[in-house]
């Protein structure tokens, strides 16, 4: 099955002798950093830092075509977000705010179950425990031009409300001052604090160090191209970074039980993505694969970004048939997808074996395409296999803890004496005698 | 007070005109980056990526004058790490398994607290949720040769165990074949599974990419060196990593009721860490300060590690008399410390105030260096005011969230009719297609 130079995707079989020589190609992304990226990007980051709104300004007239005469000029007020809510169909405003209710209900329950603060006491009553707190000020870069997702204002905006930050400052570009009401309304719903209308490295920094006009955050979260991800990259540290995200992905682990055109949808809605997302099947039934890749083949042509998603299926995307249900699972924990889709009928018997991915979509009426606006879930997720080890954007993401403790006078003998000997064999007898010292005579 | 060229450590006034240019110069750290530094570890980095094995022997012989002929013979054997521990004197076995218990315990409270998978059902039957499971392998790096922290073992490996991970990998460098009796004991103790005898950024490459001997990790976690921090700064997205630690810091918060020589021996317990800690006392009350920096002076000279105590307080250290127990909140969250004690009679009235801060330790008796050993949290911290926006190590650095979503039948069709509305809004027809062709006609 090597020679389908004409196929719209790649199909392989996990008992082909080259199955691992062709498995391991598929799953090769590289986060190659591009140098001449990097050098333009520390040199706008020094020059905001050095001489703040007058390189910001600078910058944004330069790359927006944007000229204004102060940052004043570039804020986008809270009564400029609203009119531009006002200005949507009532269908838009609806859909708008209906997703933004599931995704704080959800991001609530998530603050109920594991970011609130704890505590408990020793026998001898020494305190322990960790305070949450949230951050004080994000700010959440949004992306401009062609590429606007007001769905990623609600995903980035709404948790850090529900986790009690103060102030959300969103960054938006607007190229040459073209303003994207959706963008806008949807900062308007989700409760951004303040806005301004400067984007790329320039926005970043302005947000990591601070300008005249800007004051300086502590986190910065949201998607950008590669300056402003190399410049998250950099500022990481100064300030919190959410993540560095690679191209989205799918991956559908399918028994053949659910309707396959559904299912072709599925992997058509990564794919229309950019050409370098990467949807994946895997099934153990050929014939339901034949299926799926008649669906493809046959929706292609209707549909409006059929180039972008072509490029995608035939440049990283894969049918894959596996032994067994059990097989498929087990290469999914291998690729670690942002998406996971269970599309089966026992999706309860397979979803403990899947360890890795970063929201797992379960039973066929459960598309993608629903997590990613208005179930609830954030669909700001961990890409190219960084699930083996991070999470979803969370209410975690903005909040932070501080452990606490309180030893009692009691307990003060007994951990000092540990602590002594522990510090003496270590060498740092300061920490010894600060540990002796409230040990009483 | 500008001019205290011979004084031990700088005294400040939050009343003194320059007071906050002298407060911006004392907060003023810079991880500025080695170039040459930076680009010798890229070069290990890919050979280590490259050659495996052979290039980690490389250069186990050039930077730890150490001679394997093979993987192997690097390994640690976990036989070896229990025969360290039973050549320890009887208190130290003790004190390292009493250590092990507060912080197991403690570490379970944590995952009892905010570690489990949680989920809830919509009024349409959607199910919607998080499953954290724990990472697969994990890697902990140890420094090697003359600072040896035994503890630094506990504090990483304890909550990786706690959370779940199955293989926990340590790597300490053995210089000239030298091994540390009691960092080989509190791996046997803590539960490392697997240990091999190599340091430095090939041993971070090892980790992070595999080689034919040693099988790759999901996360890197522990302190090092310039080049391990490099190491790992550059690994970050292939694997997981805890943080770049900055220089060790106290500040402490007091009112004047602790006895002043107990808060002078925490400022050294920290001062004693290297010449670039820091140590901060913030205290309303002239003469108390004047009572601390008595017993400094009193103190340091029978201190062992005396020369490194006074670079560090007189480079970066500082008592600090401010207006009012309010004020001295005020500026320790602008300081954010890695470690903070309230040294007050009324710590609890303070607690509150106090925001930003990786650890919070309460009341007299509670001096930081416990916390370093034994009470149980972690003492793995944020520094560098990074406590504005991150965590103490825990076990949710050892496990992983996946959003679980099932949407049902009937909650599609609420669902689907919203997100394609907001689909077709961003120009995404999968998105929306998808959506539709699970509504019922």
């Amino acid at each position: 099955m090597s020679t389908q130079q004409e196929q719209l995707v790649r199909c392989l079989r996990t008992t082909d002798s080259d199955f691992e020589a062709e498995f391991a190609r598929l799953r090769h992304w590289s986060a190659e950093t591009d140098n001449a990226i990097e050098q333009r990007v520390a040199d706008i980051l020094a020059d905001v830092q050095k001489r703040g709104d007058a390189a910001v300004l600078e910058y944004t007239e330069r790359f927006d075509g944007l000229k204004a005469a102060s940052m004043q000029a570039l804020e986008l007020h809270p009564q400029e977000l609203e009119d531009a809510f006002k200005t949507l169909p009532a269908k838009q405003q609806d859909a708008l705010q209906f997703a933004t209710e599931r995704i704080r209900r959800y991001h609530e329950a998530q603050m109920e179950a594991c970011g609130r603060s704890w505590q408990y006491r020793d026998e001898d009553g020494t305190l322990l425990g960790q305070k949450v707190t949230p951050l004080d000020r994000v700010g959440v870069y949004v992306p401009g031009g062609k590429a606007a997702y007001p769905s990623s204002v609600l995903m980035n905006v709404v948790p850090a409300h529900v986790a009690g930050v103060k102030d959300i400052v969103m960054v938006v570009p607007t190229p040459r001052g073209e303003k994207n009401a959706l963008v806008l309304a949807a900062a308007h719903v989700a409760g951004v604090t303040r806005g301004y209308a400067i984007g790329g490295a320039q926005a970043v920094g302005a947000l990591a160090y601070g300008t005249q006009h800007i004051a300086p955050v502590d986190k910065i979260t949201g998607p950008g191209n590669a300056y402003v991800a190399s410049a998250k990259r950099r500022v990481f540290g100064t300030v919190g970074i959410d993540m560095i995200a690679g191209p989205s992905e799918i991956l559908v682990v399918a028994d053949g039980s659910t309707n396959p055109e559904w299912v072709a949808m599925d992997l058509f809605s990564q794919a229309e993505h950019d050409e370098l997302a990467q949807s994946i099947l895997l099934c153990p039934d050929a014939a339901y694969i034949e299926q799926v890749l008649g669906h493809l083949e046959r929706l292609l042509p209707a549909m409006p970004r059929a180039e972008i998603i072509r490029k995608s299926l035939t440049g990283r995307g894969a049918l894959i048939q596996t032994r067994s249900m059990e097989e498929a699972c087990e290469i999914s924990n291998r690729i670690a997808p942002e998406h996971l889709e269970i599309a089966s009928q026992e999706a309860s018997r397979w979803e403990p074996l899947l360890k890795h991915a970063g929201a797992i979509f379960i039973g066929a009426y459960t598309s993608e395409s629903l997590g990613d606006y208005c179930a609830g879930p954030n669909h700001v997720l961990p890409t190219s296999g960084t699930a083996r080890f991070s999470n979803p954007l969370g209410v975690y993401d903005f909040t932070k803890r501080s452990s606490l403790i309180e030893v009692s006078a009691d307990g003060a003998q007994k951990l000092g004496v540990v602590a002594a000997e522990l510090a003496y064999g270590e060498g740092l007898q300061a920490h010894a005698h600060s540990a002796e010292l409230r040990l009483k005579k």
